[in-house]
């Protein structure tokens, strides 16, 4: 892949850049996942995201267990060139593994985080029992 | 600082989470900065954005030389816990650097990056000449 605005991403020591998930309709913030240089590739030429599991060290097309894939609407990035923005529209409403709508679910209140959203879908219907 | 909820957030190998700040109202992603353990309790406690600027390793009070302070309204964090996210109102609704409102201000367009923002006040008038 030589196409020259992958080089114009700042890749850290890994090869990974944070990117982040927002709802293109309601700006919520999905989640944070991490892309290499193919992730990114993939996610402008599918417009559907594609990250780099750094749990599993291979390429996570979100959604590919879940079905909780996530259609690209914009691909932006930042002043430094070392964050991605996407705003997607969300498949099932459930961006995070938890069943929740948005990773971004515990909220500081009193010096302790607080859940403050919902289980929509219970992770065992999501992922199925092994 | 013994604070349980700081521990419960995932610092990585050197100390830090990534931290999102968010346009309160409009639901703009604005900029994505680094935190210690310090700045996330600073900012906790004086409900003002504080990082850790990575390129200076010391602590940032953001807008402490453009006077673009942030007022944080809501400190979230997500599943894994490796990712802070502030909702926040932006002091003269520019966070980034280059005197935009988003640090997000190039989008991906038939492979280019292209600006979308404007310039709503020059650097050199926000930083001064030195």
């Amino acid at each position: 892949m030589s196409a020259g605005w992958l080089d114009e991403v700042r890749w850290d020591e890994h090869g990974l850049v944070p990117a982040i998930a927002q709802d293109a309709a309601s700006g919520q913030v999905l989640m944070v996942a991490w892309m290499n240089r193919e992730a990114l590739a993939e996610t402008a030429q599918t417009a559907r995201a594609v990250y780099w599991s750094r749990s599993r060290s291979r390429l996570w097309r979100k959604g590919e267990e879940s079905g909780h894939t996530q259609s690209v609407k914009e691909v932006l990035l930042d002043c430094d060139g070392d964050v991605v923005l996407l705003k997607v529209d969300q498949a099932g409403g459930i961006a995070c593994h938890t069943g929740r709508a948005s990773c971004f679910f515990r909220k500081l209140e009193a010096g302790a985080w607080v859940v403050t959203q919902p289980v929509l879908v219970d992770p065992e219907q999501i992922y199925g029992k092994s």
